[in-house]
């Protein structure tokens, strides 16, 4: 079985075809936020190709989707070997970013039916509701409800950016299922990915294997200050919240480099209010995103931050308010699981590298129901969340002939 | 002359039927930004109450709009003595701000009307467009057009934070007049104004009488980096416009205490794109507010704020382009006009208090072309720019009496 390939053009020529879904003029990204429009034509044209490849589709409860694909002598008593990603992107995204996973999974069954192979277990591709988060928090919320780290009802009263209920959007664009919550349990799960980061390319490795996830914690600040005249009031007698989200994002960024390690911090939202040139900011809502491998030092940092919010409020004389709209401890991938991925890269001729994913993905949340690991290939320039996210095509077709081949070996009835 | 005394109670009254329009549910304060609908109902009552008066009105090119008075006995061919101010507002704003020295204005001369009072020159009072340059800048658009500060066709192009054309939004509303640009130049020009500030409330003072305007000098700062994921990008290799925004913030105020005295700096408005919790900001756009007493100084510190993008925009691989929104020397007023001012104060029994003011008015663009000066009335706990503006029946009175008796002491035809 070691020699059969991918139709490397049929993929590269599918993931173009998505990426046409909320294009952005003159670029090759993609601007598909969750449950959008967009979405729906995605999913629609996603689940035309399942449909051509005869699998049966389960819609759940949260809209997560999963196609189903049976050999002629496959076991359909046997619980399935998984694998997808998601196709919602964030408001500027790349074309590859979860799509890669869900299209490489498809391509894979696809060369497994073109040459007539039947493995014992059912083979599963399946994307999952609101992966990137961009839309409704928490990410990878489809897949968290699949797992059942979240109630159904919960994740449909989730309210998004824009103030819209995500049932509503569900229903609106037709992909609130019957299919249940929490889903089937898989025999396993196996993820590609890009790397969305610049190791691989700097070291000029092919396949990323990975072993473990980082911890995320995801927090929104409201700082409450007074509005006043930016002419007439005194330095001292301000209340300035746009000054304290200020202080507070500089404090994040200098406090992830004192931490070291793979410990990041972001501060990529900040809303003033009223927002005007001559107006000091009575109110600044912000998001902070803290990272890290190891939970110790990522509740570290949390800690940092609460303290700094709470000395800043004090001299500077605003509320702060703190809500937590996403938090997930770092994860451990299937020991015997990376091990099969690594060997198997290896055995298909490709340098590999074990790493720690900087991203949060929906192998995660399987990971909590199943084995599961990952495989990711290197982005140019280390460049995701862009219109500019890029991996070639033989990167492309490596990492998925690395998943068709672990399909195959995974999908052995055992 | 030193007896008579305006209706206190239809001034406040008129004062709260005009805070009706655009009135901000569960406040006082009201938001009328230029040129708006709300703009045109507030300007369309106003304008009823000058044709109530009997005043022959004239609307300019801009949307200036100036009702004249006279009496039985005045001299049409004498300059007029005018007074006035602004009705549009700040989009969270309140009920005071402009409107006083304009509905003060009328409530003087329907004062005058009542009791069978000629001065010799005609009284005028204006209404500016756009004073408050948050719809559209720069501040003061419609008195610099008003003395030929500005050429009219260059004020007509501007473009508003909403992407509207300011010529067209006169039109739609129609309040593009035919009277001439630059308009009639007054004999003097007196503006009754809060102070906006908390000087006068902390001391305990009644009037403010204003000797001098400070110079303003707004910065819009495009900020361009990359977008990265916040997750996959190590700290050190990202080029994230949010921080240089959040810094450059945190160096204006740091700055202001630094240099002291009358000089103030504001970030009021900020913008990250593409502004989500998890993308590196590839782009801001923010604005910065400098303002001080001492021309010197403000150059001072714009040099300071220039040299501190320039460095920051290197180290942290960003670029910072810089465009000026708005830019006015300080103002000295009429030293003869400012000493009457005093004088009146004192003559009607007033505590008053010579001051600089720390915002921008259009006095200061009369100030151009005759002999003007300001006073001020207290604003409580120095709050502007804010539904919570207030300044007392009381004290609205005081300040409307001194600007009687200044009209009918400077429409004396010499």
């Amino acid at each position: 079985m070691g020699t059969i390939q991918i139709n490397s053009d049929r993929l590269w020529q599918r993931l173009d075809e998505l990426a046409q879904i909320g294009r952005i003029p003159g670029t090759d990204g993609c601007s598909r936020l969750a449950l959008t429009q967009e979405d729906r034509q995605a999913r629609d044209l996603v689940v035309t190709w399942m449909q051509g490849l005869g699998m049966d589709i389960v819609i759940d409860g949260i809209g997560n989707v999963v196609g189903y694909w049976h050999g002629p002598r496959t076991d359909r008593s046997l619980p399935p070997v998984m694998t997808g990603s998601h196709i919602d992107t964030v408001r500027n995204g790349g074309r590859f970013d979860g799509n890669l996973g869900v299209l490489a999974g498809l391509e894979a069954i696809e060369t497994i039916s073109e040459h007539g192979l039947s493995p014992d277990n059912p083979l599963a591709v399946g994307f999952f509701t609101g992966e990137e988060g961009a839309r409704f928090a928490p990410d990878m919320l489809g897949s968290l409800v699949y797992v059942g780290g979240m109630p159904l009802e919960k994740a449909l009263d989730v309210v998004g950016i824009d103030g819209a209920r995500l049932g509503d959007e569900l229903e609106k664009i037709g992909y609130r299922g019957a299919g249940p919550c929490p889903g089937i349990v898989p025999k396993a799960f196996i993820e590609l990915h890009i790397e969305q980061g610049p190791v691989l390319e700097a070291e000029e490795i092919t396949i990323g294997v990975v072993e473990s996830v980082q911890g995320i914690s995801w927090t929104e600040l409201t700082i409450e200050g007074q509005s006043n005249h930016a002419g007439t009031t005194p330095m001292t007698m301000r209340r300035d919240a746009g000054y304290v989200a200020s202080k507070i994002s500089t404090y994040v960024r200098e406090m992830a480099l004192q931490i070291g390690g793979t410990q990041v911090g972001t501060v990529g939202k900040i809303d003033l209010y009223p927002n005007i040139v001559n107006v000091v900011a009575s109110k600044a809502i912000m998001t902070v995103d803290l990272r890290n491998t190891n939970e110790t030092t990522l509740k570290e940092a949390e800690g940092r931050l609460h303290k700094f919010c709470h000395e800043i409020s004090d001299e500077e004389h605003v509320t702060i308010a703190s809500q937590t709209l996403s938090r997930f401890e770092p994860v451990v991938f299937n020991e015997e699981l990376v091990d099969i991925v690594a060997s198997k890269a290896s055995s298909l001729g490709f340098s590999s590298h074990r790493m720690t994913s900087g991203a949060g993905h929906d192998a995660q949340m399987l990971a909590r129901v199943c084995p599961s690991a990952m495989i990711f290939v290197p982005s140019r320039n280390g460049v995701s969340h862009n219109p500019a996210e890029h991996t070639s095509l033989k990167e492309v077709t490596s990492g998925s002939n690395v998943l068709l081949h672990l399909l195959l070996e995974l999908a052995c009835g055992k």
